[in-house]
Order: C-alpha cells, then sequence, then structure tokens
C-alpha cells in the first residue's frame, strides 16, 4: 500500500473542542468528491482528540500549506507532545471563519470551511465528509507542499524519518 | 478548490457490471482510509458507466499506473467514445483476481482487489468505501504517475489539456 503514497499533497485541518479551544493536525488522506457542489473528504485516525472535535462540533477547515510551512506541517502530524500548544509552538496565526467555528489558518494558501455531512468509521480512520461553505485563497499562492518521494525532483524542507515534506523543484 | 489539485496521483479503476463485462476508469479521487484493516476509499462520477457496476458487484480493483501508461491514464479519464472498449484500445492486459470477479491489469505496478463495505452519495460523486482483500505489486515499480502541475520540475509523458499526465524529474 506504500507505492502510492508519494508524491501526495499534504494539509492541515482545524476543528474547536466542545469548550471552543482550537487544535489542528496534518492530514494526508483526503480528496475532494464533488464538484457541484464543493465537497471533500478527509480520514482522521479514531484515536486522535481531534477526531472528537470533527465529531462533535459536526465541522472543520482544510487549510492549505504552502512551502513556508513546511516545519509546522510536518510538526502538526506528529504526535502532541503533553499539552503543548501548537497554534503557539508554530506561531500559527487563526482567523474567525465565515461560516463555522472552526479557525481559519491565515498564512496557508487557502482555506476551506467545511460543514460535516456525513461520516463513516472505516477501520482504524474515521471519513469525515464535508460541505465546503467557503473559500478563501491568498493571492500569491506559491507552490504546493507534498509528501515527498525518492526521486530528485523534490526540494526538501522539512524531515523526521519517514517524513520528508517538500515542494515539486 | 483547484489549488490543491496538483500534484495528484492518479489511478486506474476497473469492475465488471453485471454481465461479467469489465470496465476501466481513471480516478483521480482516491486516499487511503484505513492502515489495519488496510482499506481505501474512490470517489467517482455518478453519471459513469463503471459507477454502475461498483454499486452492483460491491467490487473494483484499484490499479497504480506506471510510467509506461500515461496515455492509458490520460485516455481512460476522458469520455468514452462510443462502445469503445478500452481494454483493447490501450492494449490492457487483464488477469483474473483472486478474491474478486474485476480484472487485475498486469502492465500495472500494482493492484489492489477492493471488496466495498460502505457507499456515500456526495453530490456529484459517490464515495465507496473498500476493504483490500488482496494486493500485487510487480518487483520494480518504477516512478509514480500523477497529475503534473505547473512547475518545471515534471516530465510530462501525456496530455490533454487541460490534463497533464507525468511523473516527477
Amino acid at each position: 500500500m506504500d507505492l502510492w503514497k508519494t508524491p501526495e499533497r499534504v494539509v492541515l485541518v482545524t476543528s474547536n473542542d466542545t469548550d471552543g479551544v482550537p487544535h489542528v493536525i496534518t492530514v494526508g488522506w483526503k480528496m475532494r468528491t464533488s464538484f457541484k457542489p464543493p465537497m471533500l473528504a478527509i480520514a482522521i485516525n479514531n484515536n486522535r482528540y481531534i477526531h472528537r472535535c470533527i465529531s462533535d462540533t459536526g465541522e472543520f477547515v482544510l487549510a492549505v500549506p504552502g512551502a513556508d510551512r513546511a516545519e509546522t506541517t510536518l510538526g502538526c502530524g506528529l504526535p502532541r507532545e503533553g499539552d503543548e500548544d501548537r497554534f503557539e509552538k508554530f506561531s500559527l496565526k487563526t482567523e474567525k471563519a465565515g461560516l463555522i467555528k472552526s479557525p481559519l489558518l491565515i498564512d496557508c494558501v487557502a482555506n476551506f470551511e467545511c460543514h460535516v455531512v456525513n461520516q463513516i468509521e472505516t477501520g482504524d480512520h474515521t471519513v469525515f465528509v464535508g460541505d465546503v461553505l467557503a473559500s478563501w485563497v491568498n493571492e500569491k499562492p506559491g507552490k504546493n507542499l507534498i509528501i515527498a518521494g525518492e526521486s530528485e525532483g523534490y526540494e526538501l524542507l522539512a524531515e523526521n524519518e519517514p517524513y520528508k515534506i517538500g515542494v515539486i523543484k
């Protein structure tokens, strides 16, 4: 199954817990699921705290990190160390979303506000299917961040074996 | 929504109709959804014939094309012309799968036999979630085929605007 994993786009997902505290995680398993209306799906590990946030609130923001957010994207994919605040640790600036409570990540190149319309448990992850209620795109997006493969065509920006985050050269 | 679409891995999916006739299509919207057990999901346009095949038979093969299958991957993503037989048109060799009736594509670098355990209609596509019952991997897989973006790091192998299929250089 590892064979088709690189290169793979990688994104950040935010969602609040029921106390209104925001959480963020790196997500590799995501896909669009509809042009009209715009919809997408993410698969979230059942053991991650943000799984409960999305289940409880029924919403999330999918944010697309640019090349300048490689360390953030790598770090938010690793297990959280104790009570660390990832927003503080990675200087992740947030902004109020337009239609949902999950925060936008304003340094990312795009943000999609999603309302969960369906969720299915699939093995060790849950698939959350979301309606994209609103989209925010930076004017100058730059290169898309990916999980890099083994060939030479990548510019690696952050590494923590076995994870390599970078862009296409 | 287009912003995070490249580079994106692209795969082929086969499934039989109820008469046992195999069909094949190119799929860009797919993701893994579980490590244990291995599971994955694909999103298929509700208007494509193979949508009915997968719905009726409850199974499909996800095949990963290599660089030598760029034209096939491009062609199987375009609308079918009349009654054309894509297996013949693209000299796609098939082999009987081990556990399901959908055929393997033996020239691809990997094949995953999938049994549909759940399906959800999401806008203009349907998400089929599959248990991976069996995996077949070639010994020398080569580079993974992708939908290429705009930067210079790609080797383009097949094009039909706006689609560009290639590999990372």
